[in-house]
């Protein structure tokens, strides 16, 4: 099910099913930056979306919510169409999609990420959040009613050596030719091309905006994207998808430790 | 053009092209939230969604940013699937995307709005970004390099009028059978049926998750909305997508006072 | 009874008293900014202050709080004597006061407003306080303890009216006769006059100070406020304090749906 | 003048004025908050109110903002008519005034404190204010274009030791009959009487809301209010008016060392 | 028991003992700031640091935090190796720091401070931490579970006395003889000599950083620091010791009133 | 040099020294929080402080600045003695941290880390830093005066295979044997032992602090620590301190790219 395409009775009644993945549901969550000279700007949100919204429809019982577009992409900004959250609004907005969700019932909250640079302020927001009730003083036998998870898309069993294997040279970590492939797949007819060099995009560490693009003038980061194809993204896809529905299954069936 | 589908290079050499609508972008802005029996939750952020995506295939020219899609909906909590911000959170990420698209050069933003409930947050959010400026002490020959401009679809010049002639009876205000057959007509596949009483849903003032859930059982407030077919919406698309490219080019082309 | 020349053991016995509206209080909020080259600075605040006061005159059951006395105006900061907070700060300062109020036991608590430019953000800072309630998981059958209203004291029933029939032509929006008559008949001594023009000042759009100070050179908008006297201020008083005893009245009665 | 009885050109024709006091600004700052079983809930606010209004009656060239009446008082919430900011919403809201007294070119903010309470948080929020000017950067030439200072009306020259002469016994530290009868002076008929035992109250620390009322139950704090009179209210008046005159002055005229 | 020293199980046995400071917990706390052409740049925390130790080496029952080693200095801003938190900040991290020690059980947290510059943030933070259990609504029964003591060292009992007899020229208030002479006794190898003149610094206002270092252009305050000796520091510490015992016995002894 | 035994001209000559480190500072970082039965609650501060200090006396042109001694631990708060900020308050201190640092003209900011759980803090610090730079719109050609680096200590070159070298089992995530020996070494004196099972501690996820304690009731991961002995202890930190010196001297000489 797909939250935004449902009616909230219907979202009701699942919560109520007693089904398996009843209580578990699925945030994409990217960010909107440039890719590139040839990969979309919503890249990186388009990827966890695009992999969620097939999972739910080879298996309707996952739930998925709406797509958190906008992340952490502050060095991206020196590239025009680049929106960003700075890490402690991105960590508020994070709280509160986190507490209305928690307000349902929802008791396992599964974050498909889809960009490198969410990764550390999506952490720090869960341990915000955790906070809160590890502070309670004791006796302390209560504990969230709820627990969170994060999984990159390509951390996904088995979906990095996939990538690797379709790209085994140029693949990079930015403006990848992976993640392209996976849009191209889902938006055929925006297939870019441009001429690029070097052909594999130079490395290096992370910083401001204007540092960013003073290392990497076109914006990719060890990459070589004209790799990427539709047919290869499809590929990807199909690899995921299963990969998720396991993944989501296994984290709705963890056990928790009792206090 | 949509930004989220678009290369950096590509928006890069818009925005540099001179264009009447170069220097101006639409963000569609809205709230997922139950909208009655019938609705769907992202209903808010899928209007304005729907009518900009459709006025950018009727006019390329105009530059939509990806959807802004959790508002400002804490008065619906108590109904699954609604997920909202707190008003200071949403401030905090309008500011941060108003400040990604003025780094790029955007001059006139416009947010194209979907949630009656937004109104207000998003006006104490513009003020906030205009205080910094305002705070400047003299002499205060500056002004901020951008103005913003917030705009419901239905206050689109004719559009509340086109609604309330098609639906002249049980309108209401929430869960109205207009924005259900807006996105009726985008996603047909989606039309749900329920039974439901009254047939007009009451009104009342709204207040806390629990106080509008007692107040509002099934969520209507004033509506009946069973009238919504996507045929209706498809009409109400059509009317609003030229009203709404006449405004944003008129917000283009407003002359600001000089100091 | 007005709190701030209260004692505490009074209005602890008032609270007690069981009497209609003991456990409701009005707060007369407004703000200090200019209106014009004849109105007071402080006529925003001074209006629902005035009229407040006189209402507990009238009826000494009124409970009125200490007048909040800067809002949001940052648009008007080009102009000397405006005093303004950032939206966010003035929504933290609405919520401890009305975490104050709650304290005690106050059920209902009634914002009389004098200030248009308030209005977005003092219903984003109820938005945020009934937030914290809505965001309590089920079984939630819990409600915050008290309701909060916001009046503009012109939309008290039949105040606006009588205002555009005292002043049929040049009432405008800022520093209108009506605002600046209900002070001057409070403050006699201060009654101001200038030349000024346009007769009629412009409207427009309101942004940040510089952009407002370009476009309303001395301050007005759409306003003749020439035309204000103490007489035609005392008019508006003894028309609005019954009203204002009744709305409050009508609100401390209110029945809230049962959860 | 008092800025809220004024109109924008008066203050700006004063701010141009080049007289000795042109570019200082009082502001009076107080709590709401119990005093005692005699003393109104307004005496910490209405005190620099009455003192500085006086000041500005015996010489016009002074300059008093709207009174700051809400401050920090988190220690009375457990006597009903209390109001309080949280520190931080305090530090927030001071910050704002000084901006927009600053926005206006305003160089010496004085601010006339009736509350002991608030001594801590009003000098935290100073130093909050500076640090923005303190980090910046070298080359350091730059300072804030302001100053601020803070003034507890009893450390004005002289009035500690008067209010002591007049009240030798239980004058106290909270509730004390010097306090109370200066808003007896200004409210003759306000004055209040009440049984009390122990005639002088006890003395404590002072910790939260619950762990005050249980040290002091009517409130006091080592007083013994009943001694104030409307006279003794003059006296105290009298002599504090041409003591915040000189202390202004002296400010006004301090000279800054150059960096 | 230093805590950094101690294992978890060592803390955990202590605090189940039943012993007197069981449930006391001290917490040096202090700046890194510049102290003049002679001091250390840490002697605001090493001082409590220093005597903190002491104490809990003549006392193995009393337990020490680690030093909260950087507090409220913007104003030494401008002098190199200086380090401040905002007063905002500082006043969270406070927060924080209470938190989790009363988490654990503690319930009595001293704060033995070596910093004047600390005290307005500190007496902040702990009003904004009672504020939290003050808003608290009747029925009022709860108290927090635990009580704060702000104490500087140089107000133990006796030691301002000692110090001013040792020094009884040239004290001053910033970069004082006893203060240094206190870290020259714990660093005797960091004893450091330099010519600055005046002999006795001058006094002023303290206000932004610029401000600051001209006023004060070495960074003494009516201080003559040449005095100090690592022999005179140790007089004050063996004084302070068991001040500080004391002081914390009788601070963990108190008797709370009952609500 | 280390900043806190320093005076503030003695910082200063150096930062004018022209020497190769004259503007990198290194600011040891780390978490005071539970480290299994033998290990100490310091820990993760003392560890970076006891390397970087060892550093320093190897080579007094490195300049330390105080240990930053509380970090992001709320995983650990069900064991007593732990103390951690929110990461929202530990980003904020970071800022001001730098904000201080980069003031005094450091362009090098070097945070030798000890507590994986505060890397992603760290992290969202840096980008929440960096984004006030890159959010400055065109022309850009402005870049922040400073970079940041943070480098765990056993993430220097070489350092993390000598631990697992010594400890080829059960060295584990968690009061790790390495970590808890090089404590020992700076404290032989606080070598503990206890008794505990299983002798390698299991693995999982880090929640809240409630969960971390059920899962891990000793509070080790992975991890048999009994194996520390302060002499593998002062192996490892003879073998960090030139990796140390070395990966410092690289950060203070990278060039950085020209906008």
């Amino acid at each position: 099910m797909l939250i935004h395409l449902s009616s909230w009775p219907e979202i009701d009644a699942y919560l109520k099913s007693g089904q398996v993945l009843a209580k578990t549901v699925i945030v994409p969550i990217g960010s909107n930056e440039q890719h590139g000279p040839t990969g979309l700007l919503g890249t990186d949100w388009l990827c966890p979306e695009i992999i969620a919204h097939a999972a739910e429809k080879a298996d309707e019982t996952i739930l998925v919510a709406p797509t958190f577009n906008i992340g952490m992409a502050q060095h991206h900004l020196a590239f025009p169409g680049t929106i960003t959250l700075r890490p402690s609004t991105f960590m508020g907005a994070i709280a509160d999609w986190v507490s209305s969700l928690a307000r349902h019932g929802f008791e396992r909250i599964y974050f498909l990420n889809g960009h490198g640079g969410n990764v550390a302020t999506i952490e720090a927001a869960f341990a915000e959040i955790y906070a809160e009730w590890s502070f309670t003083p004791e006796p302390w036998a209560e504990r969230p009613p709820f627990v969170m998870k994060l999984r990159n898309w390509w951390d996904l069993p088995g979906v990095q050596k996939l990538c690797e294997d379709i790209f085994p040279v140029g693949h990079g970590s930015h403006a990848t030719p992976s993640e392209i492939a996976v849009t191209y797949a889902a938006y055929p007819d925006r297939v870019k091309t441009a001429t690029y060099e070097p052909k594999i995009a130079p490395t290096g560490p992370i910083r401001d905006a204007n540092d960013y693009r003073a290392r990497f003038p076109d914006g990719r980061i060890g990459s070589d994207p004209a790799q990427a194809t539709p047919e290869k993204g499809q590929q990807i896809i199909d690899f995921a998808v299963p990969a998720l529905i396991a993944d989501v299954n296994a984290f709705a069936n963890e056990v928790l430790p009792v206090a």
